[in-house]
């Protein structure tokens, strides 16, 4: 079975008009939040210092940053897109690998469509294909590739950005195969860097590295035939587990980004149920802080591994404290980019929270549920339990609510008048003459 | 024991004056065949289509390709040079890992060095860091890392390109820590890969990478701590063997370059005591072709594995086949670039003579010894055992040998006069105001 070519020949094939409806309307929804998670994280110092560190060495200027004013080649503008858009860890989540599957895809062709021109329909076609390709390949071998340690939005967004960048550069089958094959021997992106800013790097340079792979191809550079699938390809190597027909089985009869979801919180997904649960309890109950002896959390074992940080310094770190993320939950009733602000982090009242809240694992305990429990001095303790964590898939956030998140993102950076026609422009992406309208339209005045 | 510091604050106080004139010497042998290896494939396939693919993003044109006229940004430069001076498969060989580590590096440092002014005492210095790094941080995970999957000159080799740049850059102590985990962040290269386009791309693409981990850890742009060391970093996500010891023990007590290996052939070091003792068979003999009834090798099993191909089709597949390597070795008594052309792989009289060469593992046999057998027509058999291949630490190239394969390279490029000055300006690198010199000379008038 030749897995990596049955993915090139899939994404050349594929047809816009063959996609569903709802699949489209949840590309659109990804896109919108994904552009907002981009504008939103523009002024981050993340983004800032990578900018000083890399401006000086672009080339032509024909790609922007969303939410910034500055114009570079279409490769750092692919990091630089792909590093703002996943700076907050806000973004979205294939909940089934944990990648975050629009920042490697979107970043990569939204560059592109700067340099050529790419009609909206094109555009969304490509990034479904995309995220279809990273997401199989990210289904194939996880959990055991995660749990290696490897950050999978980079080292399968890769390929989704390869792909995607590979079709609109109209690639015939054997380079688009190449072009996987470039993706594969880049692959890389390591979890040890969670909580600095390699984190969000990692998206960035997927996207980056997907949109070198594909120009090479385009010129006939050549890698391996079997890049995913060889003895000592992506998978072999990169994991201890290969399910090959997760690549290849119901090709265009399924939608991996019809199972994408949304952060309601700027956090890692794991610790959501829990913010769910206290912001309930908190507006429930009437809660404050000095009401509270103790908050404790019955929690899935991927929550302490993952965001087990006690005592966070910075607000980078926050997003990686189940602790802190409680206790902003319980005085701020949310966790928004704010609640994990470095002030909000060092602030002696939430610390004071933040060191009465515990945790247990349980194995029982699914990954989009939580048990908390919030002990009150005067002795009565209040429970709650949360079957589906808002902004699962079983609780999705509709498109109203999407909006406000992207309004909340956006309107510090571009106002409330651009805010408004930007996130028109992400609804009707599909129907766009060009896609770079959405490009244009996010670029402060 | 923080690994990742312990390196970093070695690179940081290392002074030249500390380093042996025998490390000095062999640095600039090594210097001198990655010039002359980087400028003899400049005209390569392989070389013009990445260019084809890249040069329309470079930046500010401030680097040199060796070889060529084309000047690109310092990033772009790294890479392309990374990919020339492994294209011919000629270039170094660290043997205890399999590194090829001046490429990584010097490609790196030179293209930096042609943005702001180093002089060659501290590009030596600097070099000469960069392989310690990557080869110690190859010998703690070699073998395990390199039977993984991973093309460990790509893979180590941007840890060595980080840490040169960052020397030059003037990174503190923080920020080379950040580097090196930059670095490890990027770490990729799959060895499912040889035999195409992107092996020469592999230790481009480190030194393209090594020398943006060390522009980002410049703009105080953060990673890991503990790239290398931590449970989830470099050594334990890619490797089942990590020796930190090989890291952090004899630092600047011994000198990893000064075990540096150069090829007398065209291909992968395997094969080399095999074609070693066919041309000593030919030379001594007086062998023809059609004398021979058949080629029979007892070798090390890395022979097999790696360069197996029974029917190579283009010259780059003969690199990876002992039977078309044996067979020129005894109708040409060479095996440079020449003997790996397309036209001779596809030669009938090469072909009939490859298809009479069989091999037989014998893991007694060591990696640079071979036993070769050419049973004649007449029945009567002649044999070697070759101890150690030339090219080896025990039977090393001399400076004159050196020069040699130096001028086979650069003379069709630059032709004999400025090949002449080149190789002078490489033997006293250390010495000169500014190494840029040597880009400079390397270019065709």
């Amino acid at each position: 079975m030749e897995v990596t070519r049955t993915l090139a020949r899939y994404v050349l094939a594929s047809r816009y008009a063959d996609i569903p409806p709802d699949v489209r309307h949840e590309a659109a929804r990804s896109f919108l939040n994904w552009v907002g998670c981009a504008v939103g994280a523009a002024r981050h110092e993340t983004v800032g210092r990578a900018l000083a560190a890399l401006q000086p060495f672009s080339g032509p200027a024909e790609a922007s940053v969303l939410g910034r004013k500055e114009r570079l080649d279409i490769m750092l503008a692919a990091l630089m897109n792909g590093i703002t858009s996943h700076t907050f860890d806000f973004d979205d989540t294939h909940l089934r690998t944990v990648i975050h599957p629009s920042g490697p895809v979107a970043s990569a062709i939204l560059a592109l469509a700067e340099r050529q021109p790419v009609s909206g329909e094109d555009f969304m076609h490509a990034f479904i294909l995309g995220v279809e390709v990273e997401c199989r390949i990210g289904n194939a071998v996880y959990p055991n590739h995660y749990d290696v340690g490897w950050h999978i939005t980079g080292s399968a967004g890769v390929f989704g950005a390869a792909a995607a960048a590979g079709r609109l550069l109209g690639l015939n089958e054997q380079q688009m195969v190449w072009a996987l094959g470039i993706a594969a021997t880049q692959s890389s992106g390591l979890r040890e860097m969670f909580g600095t800013m390699c984190k969000p790097f990692h998206p960035g340079n997927a996207a980056r590295n997907g949109l070198l792979a594909a120009l090479l191809a385009q010129k006939n550079f050549t890698s391996s035939n079997q890049g995913i699938e060889a003895k000592r390809g992506f998978a072999n190597v990169l994991s201890t587990k290969f399910d090959a027909s997760q690549i290849t089985e119901g090709l265009g009869k399924t939608f991996e980004i019809s199972i994408n979801t949304y952060k309601p919180f700027a956090c890692g997904i794991v610790i959501h149920p829990i913010i769910d649960a206290c912001v309930q309890l908190r507006n429930e109950h009437g809660l404050k802080a000095d009401d509270i002896e103790s908050i404790e959390a019955r929690v899935h074992p991927l929550v302490v591994e993952l965001t087990g940080k006690k005592t966070p310094q910075v607000g980078l770190e926050g997003k990686f404290s189940v602790y802190h993320s409680a206790a902003v939950a319980v005085i701020y009733g949310a966790a928004g980019e704010t609640e994990y602000g470095d002030d909000v982090v060092r602030d002696p009242k939430v610390i004071a929270l933040r060191d009465r809240v515990s945790t247990t694992v349980d194995k029982a305990v699914h990954e989009d549920q939580a048990h908390v429990a919030i002990r009150l001095k005067g002795g009565k303790t209040v429970q709650k339990f949360v079957e589906h964590a808002i902004g699962s898939l079983d609780r999705p956030m509709t498109d109203a609510d999407l909006e406000a998140k992207f309004r909340g993102l956006s309107t510090p950076i571009l106002q409330q008048a651009a805010t408004d026609r930007l996130i028109a422009l992400c609804w009707k992406a599909e129907t766009l003459k060009n896609i770079v309208e959405v490009a244009r339209a996010a670029i402060p005045a």
